[in-house]
């Protein structure tokens, strides 16, 4: 099997759009993609069938602080990894655990060595390192292993930002050194990608793009955005990394965001994106159409017996009326969940597959700045 | 469009299991038949595509007092009825609201012309007599609609019950005389079943059979069981009903019950039942199999890899390893409600239509002696 590698198809004459395709031993992922995340080993609120029937992602996200404490690894290992273990034999990527320590987790305390934290479960005391992770990305076994990194808060000042920085890139040889000591577990080839990190600060990001572009991985990431900054630092900052990071490797911003966070993000050269925005917002009535946002919670849904998202081909979208889905949410049921999960997903994998074809055909950044404000638009 | 017809197949030598069709104007159903619960238009935690794909239930039930109250009746009629409303193409049955008034609601009180309440959702106050519940069924229009009743409790005195009898009775001429001054309002015949009550006492259920089987109706329903009355006394009363119930109408079993309870009083003679069993009990992890019951939350299924229930021709009891449904149940993740009530399900649909197999092939005796015991193990 071979580590994974990237075709650069196409880059947009009017912006910095690319379109890609990403080549892993569990298939093609063409790019721009958007990544739904399984936190802990399911997409909330759908079946593997309805992911692969509704949505058709060519890859999924997983979290591993989250599978670590549950199922943990003893059972993890013995599944054969995440692929075995859900039942899902497409590409797969894994974040490092870091962001999920510093959200979620109680009493961490950073130091050289690693992170110690309590289990926001159970409140039992564990210990991750770079090395550490690495092992559980390994058991893990997905295709793609995210570095260890800490993603400092979006307004820390400069000097943690600094410190912060140069402890994550030391982590990062120790993740390199740890991943290439160790065989791949499961048959296929894992990469490892590393993340910039910087915070806001201009040459704190351009340093760690050289950083990190100097490890050679076969994809790189950008961390420590969408974390409470305004939108605009927020695409300064990931168009700094875009022009910074090689072209020949595919770029994945972490965590973002808003389906015009995502074209405009692609524009600046982002290949790759994972966020819950979809899946949370969906659970909140909240949906993501291709006609504008819609709280579907709203009385004046309750007798609009038309499809949710006539703009969608996904069945769900078509066979269910925003005056059942509305319904749903009052009575409390489970199905409501579903409906608009698969909605705002389908929705998000529809716009990267479109965004796409708009980069193939040349007409990316008109399509894309009429589209936004379709996009923003309450209904 | 036509009412509904039954015609019996086979009724088996050893037994009073009888294999029969019932003929509907959303199509045929084959008897004995088990129906789903949708209560609030949902069959909780699954879509409308799962149930299709994965259950293939013929008929499926919705709930009068839950639909009454949320969507309400105006949103209904707008939709056009349940089949609309939901989108589902298949005969549908609606309970009366009765017995959900008794177990739900607060502040309930009978009277000769119907119970007032009070709902469980708002405290708002409501009047359910034989001629409103008749009009809400008929704006929910189901294939059929069952008869408003008192259903009462397993350890209610003689007298109580055979006043509540004969109150049901007068309620049920009122019915009818509604049900037979009011069309059908979506252009598919609707049809009225009577309920058999009585309690516990042989000769007020023989009085109730023979009022109820006077008016002729399409269908005949044995109400007033599984409400806490010992398993003998069930089967008994059941046998009773079955006995002195018309044999060329079909024979419907209101909320019963385990697996072992629906095959038991298939043998007495009944045709159709329901129970919120497999959906509630699977929500709650314990599962029903063709090998038996499971506590899928138990440690010992932590690392078994091997499918949910082998013997079961249902992609979802063979795509996910009990290993797999134990870790998402303890993930409090929502694809495991969605997986066992999708199993317990499915494994119900595929109990009757086996025992619809042995009856017509004259084994059906002896098949289900020696089944009852697999099912009832607890693995
Ligand atoms: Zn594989
Ligand atoms: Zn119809």
């Amino acid at each position: 099997m071979a580590a994974l590698s990237f075709q650069l198809h196409q880059t947009d004459a009017q912006s910095a759009a690319r379109a890609g395709t990403i080549t892993t031993d569990h298939g093609v992922i063409e790019t721009p993609i958007f990544m739904p995340v399984g936190t802990v080993g399911s997409v909330k609120a759908l079946s593997q069938q309805q992911l692969k029937t509704e949505v058709d992602p060519r890859i999924i996200l997983g979290n591993t602080y989250h599978l670590y404490l549950r199922p943990g690894m003893e059972t993890m290992e013995a599944a054969g990894g995440l692929h075995q273990f859900i039942n899902w034999d497409r590409p797969m990527l894994t974040d490092s655990g870091g962001y999920q320590v510093f959200s979620l987790a109680a009493n961490r305390k950073i130091t050289e060595e690693g992170v110690t934290f309590r289990s926001h479960i159970d409140g039992s005391k564990h210990l991750f390192t770079p090395e550490s992770v690495m092992d559980v990305e390994r058991t893990i076994g997905a295709d793609i292993m995210m570095a260890f990194d800490e993603c400092p808060p979006a307004n820390c000042e400069y000097r943690y930002a600094l410190d912060s920085m140069n402890r994550t890139h030391r982590w990062l040889d120790r993740c390199f050194a740890r991943f290439n000591d160790t065989p791949d577990k499961y048959g296929h080839t894992q990469n490892l990608f590393p993340i910039v990190q910087g915070a806001v600060f201009h040459d704190l990001r351009n340093a760690s793009c050289d950083y990190i572009a100097a490890k050679g991985a076969t994809g790189n990431a950008i961390g420590g955005l969408s974390v409470g900054e305004p939108e605009a630092v927020m695409y300064e900052i990931a168009a700094l990394c875009c022009e910074r990071l090689p072209k020949d490797k595919p770029r994945y911003l972490m965590g973002v965001g808003t389906p015009w966070n995502i074209l405009e993000n692609i524009a600046l050269g982002v290949d790759m994106f994972d966020c819950v925005m979809p899946t949370r917002n969906g659970r909140n009535a909240m949906l993501f159409t291709t006609r504008g946002v819609i709280n579907i919670d709203n009385k004046k849904w309750e007798r609009d017996f038309s499809p949710i998202d006539p703009g969608l081909d996904c069945e769900t979208s078509q066979y269910y009326t925003k005056a059942y889905l509305r319904h749903l949410f009052k009575a409390g049921e489970y199905l409501a969940l579903t409906i608009a999960s698969i909605q705002n997903l389908a929705f998000y994998l529809w716009l990267v597959r479109e965004a796409r074809k708009h980069i193939l055909a040349g007409d990316f950044l008109s399509w894309k700045n009429e589209l936004v404000p379709v996009l923003k638009t309450r209904l």
